[in-house]
């Protein structure tokens, strides 16, 4: 993958020798001509060609007979077959996570007697109780220490259940980061920026495979259920990948081909996110707008289509009992007002700002991990913070639960119903009550106690979640970055519902707040505020609107949403252009070429291609006058992945481009089974050999495997239309000529590297655009 | 714009010279450099490389001061400001349109003695009667025959109203018509087709001016009041564009840059849409999958921006007095059933059909009047056409009022409270009634009347469509093609609904449809209708979809449209891939290269270059041995857009290329300021022109308006891979080379061309993918 990695940008023989041969050469003599090795990037063009090529065979073919037909009927609807196999396993696979999610959580805290498969909820579905505060302390449901001494309440109990929490915290996540130590290293992390990376043309072997497919579900539902600060979204995606990667095997047109792979690869991440959040349209814009590479509009359509299998699988699994789609279901009852923009625009900003924190300080400890001797003890360090999280987390009712509850509980409004603390408001006792237009009430004892426990939660999870993220287990952060927001928002929303209830002469409240009336919804500041921390981390705006303008349902409060997270983005983007993915890419080192990095500097392409002012001329091949022994020699002592081919080192002129692998592959079949093919042979890539007489070696003809249409730009070209071209059209390499000499070359990996050295030379000049 | 139609790839001299050199010489000696004429291609990547340079020269002087810094910080804003401006102003026009569309359509049918600038809904809001029949006749109402005869009821009064409605009808028509002829021709048509177009890098001057957004404004009201069978959503996107051309005209950022301009554009696109349907993300997809052709994320963002501040504009105008933002607003109270598909899906297959239908008929239609006598006469088209629709349309109401009223209605559940005709069930008297959920019933009269008149109105509305889309007024095919689809929708919905009530125990009912329930909802099979023919009319599906589940409000029905959607674009692909846009693009012979036609022949860049085999060579420069006096031969022999400049005749080798129009200034500017240019002089490309004896005229050199970086390919480059690099990069011309040598070029005509050639050859081809 250094300086030279080539592949032709069209299949080799198309233009000489028409398909059918072309299908011949590639799948007889050189099986593996065509695909990539391990960590390489792929040519788009080139797989876009030999798509058409197959394509063409197929269509030329389907004319011959019935039978014909219908394989290239069959073969044109596979696109749909595949994206309705990956909504229906990733819908089932989230529905099953969901579930096994619900009752391992509850498991830490006590079981069901009727069924210990129940969860918490399930078990005392059937109870008889009436009110929700009574029904959750359902006879059938006990706590361990109840179960084991008899004794529900006192310290005994409650440390009992505290150790034993601990536990099973301990144990699940022990076992998790076992599971993915020894059967699938690749299942840790949130698996976004390595699918951003892949959708951008790299090969990662396995990272898509059907192991890691299984680990991770295994191993994502021990994560969360172990109460680590981490969530399930971004391993969905990942998993939705995984089955993307499967399906994509049972048919030719998408195994054999890089290009058509990362079709259903973002089709699936689409899905993914559809079924994390019950949210088909987000999904698709998640997918378009986050982690696509190439997205044409058929692939919108069938991302769209897997999306919404993928969704409605998972509502027909029905996993949290309320035949809901969506994770977190609102309704609110009232308006918002102009003047209520002020906190949510403050709320954007606090977004920005633990996005900037968070990504800095993740970073930095992951690059800390990398450097230092903490990476060599992945487990222990999972088994570390998974216990300081359980112990700090089961005092304190707000991080005891899961973070999806906790959201939950905030995203609501207070209805007349409701027991949790949090609604704990003094009701005026002359007021007839309706059920859902609840005036504002002054707070009582128990949401200022809730406050209190809200704000060391906020704490607590904003600390935490930096060190969670990055571990060797699944680990999401669209949930923990909307509970830090939820918790922030919920806060700012009773400060602002109670200083208008107590405030309402207030020029501000005046207008729009009369006493008795219902103005401040805090479940709508919970909601404002996760949207503008997931923004400030993540970077999305559209696709997050979007999402959570699915969960309510309504386009009343998209505007608040709006501009929440188009403040948090501002905000975040002062402080570093970069998300946590990218940041994660980078830190990786993958080669990823963003598309939305500007590259604004005046350098041209001479500046960044090789061979550099003093390094030794470039290695090229001649078209009629290079031996076999000499190519062999030249593959020896180079590492390059691809030679250029010219007519003679004096002139210079550029003939094609041939790709490492294919001249190895070719040699080695050619003298194995061409007689007369010996080192001294010469190797002719022009059009026909010359008759030579019988003494000489006979020649080798190569054209086949030569790229005839390689691409080129002059010397002159300023980079930043190299970039866009290689970010265009996908290309792994590029020639530099001058006037029609050959004068160097221009990688994808040279491309990142001025790039990067660019970037840092003038960081102020990225600022503004 | 014929063969060798181009424009340099970069900006000529920013290699050299460097950016305040460059900027001087745009500005000052050269006026028209780097602007295009009308109806030529633009070249994208110019277009960035000239963007990129400003930005570069604004951020360097941003160091020099507080005041550049705050320039350039207004700059890096402008894009956001442009954006709010858009959305007011388009969210405003879009009210005051629905608001004079209201009162003129109720205009023509009687008027408002207490103000008679109320709609007939406006003139009755204060009107004390209870139910909605009676308040609809409120006596401050009047109708014209009441007002002049004092008689309400009887033939007279009758055939008096149908008179004046007549006349009415084609007052509006004849002064939409002649202020379209007189004032602005651009403002005729949707629109949408020419701003496809423009966005894909076309110069249409005056397309997007103050003038036709002034026109089009008033006209669109006329046309739509006139009660022809058009819409006025493609108009409302046309004006929303207009008036992102507007605004661009604020900002030298965009003025100057065609590349950008198109940016806030496709913007604005989506603006239009959003104001349309109230529909703000079904705009933006509208714009990413329908109309623009380059959508980067940052015009994502922006898009989204423009087309919230749109929509909530016009909910604060507030034009349909329900504060509500869409058009059609509906709840439903019942799921729909799985065995509900087949019903969805055939409505499908209905839109589909209607798709094929009206896109053939309406095109054979178009091109007879471009061909024949008729397109003379086109003030007597738009009358005859108008008296046509009006004499029909008065004796049937469903058609007598206007189609969005009529969509919204037959949108409809029927509630208790419902007076319509449609809603006239027989009522059980036993059964207790509550508002929202009530059982299948049994059709009464009125239903069945209605049924008969719908059915007339399908026929009717199906084929005045054809004959009206494409006069010269302007006219939105999105309501004509909805109403077509809601009427057969609607008739369907209350067949199935029949259906279930009196054979209730057939299998296919007997699982989800018990006596007494309610199952069927026969204004969400309108709503499927609608999606169904719009998609099959315009080949959206995503954008579609959303548009339709903002209307809706409610994920629960996103299947069946889904469905609907998806069935309705296979069948109309089956039998043609193009939507009425491109079809309309194709008739008028616009040169714009889709996006989703896939290029999938065998040929190469050799076989579509010019010179052909048999033309004269291709006609160059060299760069040290031609005239003055050759180059103006040159220019006046031939048409090309440039010329490449090679090293010599005998070499061939590319060095650069020029454009037509810099060099014809260049020399113009030389020889009126610079002494010593005559004839005779040798034009120099090179870096330095040798020093020649003093005898010898003054070289002339001209290396400043040479773009080293022409766009190059081999021979052998399969056209697929030359398609793609046009649409990608948004070339102009690219040339072509073997081993060096300049053998030919290729233009956006030729390959425009070339594609349509190897359409008509093997239109079968195309028709699996």
């Amino acid at each position: 993958m250094e300086a030279g990695e080539g592949v032709s940008g069209a299949t080799p023989t198309e233009e000489m020798n028409g398909a059918g041969n072309l299908m011949d050469f590639l799948d007889e003599p050189f099986p593996d001509v065509g695909t990539y090795e391990d960590f390489h990037t792929i040519d788009w063009l080139r797989e876009k060609s030999r798509d058409t090529d197959r394509h063409r065979k197929i269509t030329s073919k389907s004319k011959e007979s019935m039978w014909e037909l219908i394989k290239s009927l069959l073969d044109a609807w596979s696109g749909w077959v595949v994206m309705l196999l990956i909504g229906l396993l990733s819908g089932t696979l989230a529905g099953v996570i969901d579930l096994a999610v619900d009752w391992m959580t509850d498991l830490k805290e006590g079981v069901c007697l009727s069924a210990f498969w129940y969860s918490h909820e399930q078990c005392c579905w059937t109870s008889n109780e009436t009110t929700f505060d009574d029904r959750d302390k359902c006879p059938q449901w006990q706590k361990w220490a109840e179960l084991m001494t008899g004794h529900a309440e006192g310290a005994g109990a409650y440390l009992l259940n505290y150790f034993l929490y601990v536990m099973w915290a301990l144990l699940f996540s022990f076992l998790a980061v076992s599971l993915v130590r020894v059967f699938a290293p690749y299942a840790c992390g949130s698996g976004i920026p390595e699918i951003k990376t892949i959708l951008s043309g790299f090969i990662i072997r396995g990272y898509l495979g059907k192991w890691t497919l299984l680990i991770k579900t295994v191993t994502l539902v021990l994560a969360v259920s172990s109460g680590l600060s981490l969530g399930k979204e971004g391993p969905l995606v990942h998993v939705a990948c995984c089955c993307g990667n499967l399906f994509c095997s049972l048919f030719s047109k998408y195994s054999k081909n890089e290009g058509k792979r990362r079709e259903v690869l973002s089709a699936a991440a689409a899905a993914g996110v559809s079924v994390a959040f019950g949210a088909p349209i987000g999904g698709v814009l998640f997918s378009l707008e986050e982690v696509s590479y190439y997205f044409p509009l058929k692939t919108l359509w069938r991302s769209f289509f897997a999306a919404l299998v993928a969704a409605f699988t998972l509502r027909s699994i029905n996993p949290f009992g309320n035949s809901r789609l969506v994770l977190f279901y609102v309704e609110y009852h009232t308006p918002w007002y102009m003047a209520e923009l002020v906190p949510f625009i403050l709320l954007g900003v606090f977004g920005g700002l633990w996005g900037t924190l968070f990504i800095r300080a993740n970073i930095a400890w992951c690059r800390c991990r990398k450097t230092t001797q903490l990476g060599k003890y992945p487990v222990l360090e999972v088994i570390a913070v998974t216990g300081i999280t359980a112990v700090l987390a089961f005092p304190n009712p707000y991080t005891r639960r899961s973070t999806s509850e906790l959201i939950s509980e905030l995203f609501n409004d207070c209805g007349a119903l409701e027991s949790s603390q949090l609604c704990d408001y003094i009701n005026n006792p002359n007021m007839s009550r309706p059920l859902d237009d609840i005036p504002d009430r002054p707070a009582g004892p128990g949401v200022y106690n809730a406050l209190w426990q809200l704000a060391l939660a906020l704490v607590f999870k904003i600390v935490i979640t930096i060190f969670t993220f990055g571990m060797k287990i699944p680990s999401g952060l669209f949930i923990p970055s909307m509970a830090v927001g939820a918790i922030a928002g919920r806060i700012v929303g009773i400060a602002v519902e109670q200083m208008a209830y107590h405030h309402h002469d207030w020029i501000i409240f005046k207008n729009w707040c009369r006493p008795g009336a219902d103005c401040v919804t805090p479940g709508l500041y919970a909601m404002v505020g996760a949207a503008a921390c997931l923004g400030g981390v993540t970077r999305m705006t559209v696709s997050l609107v979007v999402i959570m303008f699915e969960l309510t349902g309504g386009l009343e409060y998209i505007v608040p949403l709006m501009a929440a997270a188009v403040t948090s983005k501002w905000v975040a983007d002062a402080f570093g252009k970069e998300g946590i993915y990218e940041s994660h890419i980078q830190l990786n080192g993958y080669p990823y070429l963003d598309v939305r990095d500007e590259f604004t500097h005046r350098t041209l392409a001479t500046d960044v291609m090789r061979p550099r002012r003093n390094d030794p001329p470039l290695s090229v091949l001649t078209q009629d006058s290079t031996t076999v022994e000499d190519v062999e020699a030249l593959i020896k002592d180079t590492d390059y992945n691809g030679f250029p081919v010219v007519v003679s080192r004096e002139s210079e002129r550029l003939i094609g481009f041939v790709q490492r692998r294919d001249l190895t592959l070719a040699i080695k079949t050619a003298r194995q089974k061409q007689d007369g093919v010996v080192s001294s042979s010469v190797v002719y890539f022009t059009e026909d050999a010359p008759q030579l007489p019988a003494s000489n070696p006979q020649p080798l003809k190569l054209r086949r495997i030569l790229n005839l249409s390689p691409f080129t730009v002059t010397d002159h070209t300023p980079m930043e239309t190299v970039v866009d071209i290689f970010r265009k059209l996908g290309l792994r390499q590029c020639l530099v000529t001058r006037s029609g000499r050959l004068l160097g070359i221009i990688t994808k990996k040279d491309v990142l590297r001025h790039m990067a050295q660019m970037m840092n030379q003038d960081p102020e000049s990225i600022m503004f655009n």
